[in-house]
């Protein structure tokens, strides 16, 4: 697997940014609220959901990145505000109302986001005490506090932060996130909050989040489902002092897309690491496709494929499912230029199986916790990679069993 | 459910047509040869996989339907010729030539399908010599044998006929099928064998089955996986002498559709219920779709949910979950007018949850081993049906663990 990147840290300080997560009762035990605050305006980017049903943290959050602009991040798990209507929309601004009064600043300027349990109304009482309690906890340190208190069904708690050379000054970029964990009765949401003390101007800072996303948590799949609260924001706040980034030829623009990259791959893959039930993480790589539509669609249809999740599960270097899954999903290939590597043995090239003992090569080597299927199409030079997980008993165990 | 038409039967006979099957060695034991004929030249028409990669015996029987003529099916179980190139041209060819010697026709009016393990060459001789014994069997009984003889991991033979009534004649059109069962080391393979003695033009019986086939057969889904040697033949030989059917406005046309739709539809929802690891059959019906692009896509979102089918699997009456996954497949939807009903309970209606006792009741419908989902979307007048099971450890122990 690619290795890590060496400056990479699961405990990052960014200037300028103070967070924390506390136990506000929602949960019967762990952290369930967290904060995110800029000392300083930050520009503000979000990639959400594009679910046609979506929650209305949601439909709050996108309203405020209009502007563009905010100091703060409000998060909840434990319960998930999915109420329909004018209930969700209330519960929401109240949250940013009370976070605004905690830390004195306007509501607008606050960002929501909510996971947990649907079915049940959010328990406002315990959030209007909490918030000004976890607004006391704040401190530069709190990252790790926070992506505690967003976890619902995750193992771990996930966090990365890289430190990226701009010209003369160094600027941190760093984030949490919290995956695909089930919760009873429903949904899997992915939240993730990234925070940076680079000056990045609204429109650079879109943009380059929209692309990182694309590449990175748009690229993980544990079921092929998605949330209808999945919430990606970016605050931006310049404390760093460095000449604002105002576009791709802007000084320091590629270090710090590379940064940020960088920080969201090792968040993405911590999220397909810890999808429901999982034993392997597994990283698809499709190369030779005929353009980038054909490399994704490649990529996905084996990453989502049952037979292949539970092949590796198994530790079955199965090329057949490879190709069938590839076949059905109507991707062009050419099968006598095909190869077909995992944990980079060859089990299939030539339109033919390369023979027993790469099987059993291969099948060694997928007993590793992390797991690589690279397929070459021989039908073009577009590539595509995709995280996801394998499929175990545990997946059926965790979305069958949660009642009682 | 919808009950089973009363005049359909599992013992169906057709006249002018034998059938049987027999152990030839492939399996280590059971039947895994079976042979259809007509006593008639019959008109032929053919569906096949929309796979990008497909076994030999497609593209054999694919060449052959372009005639729209012939006279046998010759299958075999235990051992899938999916071998690549010349090879397993060969041995279809060879196959279709053994099978005519045995019976006496030409090699090109014999049609060729096989199914079971790949990676082992299929064994040339025991078929050499099980062919004539195939056809030394054959009789007006025997579909029921053929159908034992083409399973591989069904838990049962899927067999269905029904008379239809064309003016002053009675037809008979009955079938067999396959399911997706999985074979160590791959491939899920679905095949259906149709036979009738009605007159039928070629033109209209490729049209007729082209329609029936995309409401029945194409609307299962065990895993969202298709296999590479999926095919769907059907045979009419006229040996009830019915005047031709030669058109939609043909007297007897419309009843001659719906009888081979019964058909079809049983075993299709034969071939649902026997999915791999399956504990129920699942019927999934959209209505108040858009258009039929958007009733098709949102059943088949619910149908291919994980997450809906482990909470079918669990008994749970989860609404969230199919509002989820329709929201994620970007349906277009009202949600103030949505209805769910499971097993004909609603659960979900007015924007919000029916109430608690609403679930329980559903609950306790969802223990039986056929469950209803229908859902109401109320953004149009469009409606599809699809069928598929619940999602077991059983389908992870199939699919992870047949190795040894």
């Amino acid at each position: 697997m690619t290795p890590a990147h060496p400056l990479l840290t699961r405990k990052p300080v960014v200037p300028g940014f103070r967070a924390a997560g506390i136990h506000c009762g929602i949960k019967a035990r762990g952290r369930d609220l967290a904060l995110i605050t800029s000392d300083l305006p930050a520009t503000v980017a979000g990639v959400f959901t594009r679910s046609t049903v979506v929650g209305a943290p949601v439909e709050w959050c996108r309203e405020r990145a209009k502007s563009g602009r905010g100091l703060a991040v409000i998060v909840n798990s434990g319960i998930s505000n999915v109420a329909m209507g004018e209930r969700g929309r209330r519960d929401a601004r109240r949250m940013a109302e009370w976070t605004a009064r905690a830390i004195g600043c306007e509501a607008e300027e606050v960002f929501v986001a909510s996971t947990g349990v649907i079915g049940e109304p959010l328990p406002m009482t315990k959030l209007r005490a909490g918030i000004p309690r976890v607004a006391r906890r704040l401190r530069l340190e709190g990252l790790g506090d926070a992506a505690e208190a967003i976890r619902t069904t995750d193992t771990f708690a996930k966090t990365a932060g890289i430190p990226v050379r701009l010209g003369r000054r160094t600027v941190t970029v760093a984030g949490i996130a919290k995956g695909s964990g089930m919760i009873e009765p429903n949904m899997a949401t992915m939240l993730s909050f990234l925070v940076t003390d680079a000056a990045v101007s609204k429109v650079y800072l879109r943009r380059v989040l929209r692309e990182v996303a694309d590449e990175t948590y748009n690229r993980v799949t544990i079921d092929g489902e998605s949330s209808t609260s999945d919430t990606v924001l970016l605050l931006a706040n310049g404390a760093a002092g460095n000449p604002r980034i105002t576009g791709p030829a802007s000084p320091g623009a590629a270090a710090f897309r590379r940064g940020l990259g960088q920080v969201a791959e090792s968040l993405a893959r911590d999220l397909a690491r810890d999808g429901e039930g999982a034993t392997k993480l597994v990283s698809v790589r499709v190369q030779g496709a005929k353009n980038a539509a054909q490399a994704e669609l490649a990529a996905r249809r084996i990453a989502n494929s049952l037979l292949v999740k539970t092949a590796i599960f198994g530790a079955d270097p199965n090329w057949g499912r490879i190709l069938q899954t590839l076949g059905a999903g109507r991707v062009a290939l050419r099968l006598d230029s095909v190869v077909v590597e995992l944990c980079g043995v060859p089990v299939f090239r030539r339109g033919a199986s390369a023979g027993s003992a790469a099987r059993r090569r291969a099948a060694r080597r997928l007993l590793d916790d992390e797991v690589e299927i690279e397929v070459s199409l021989g039908a073009g030079k577009a590539s595509a990679r995709v995280w996801t997980c394998d499929l175990s008993y545990d997946y059926i165990r965790i979305n069958a069993e949660y009642t009682t």
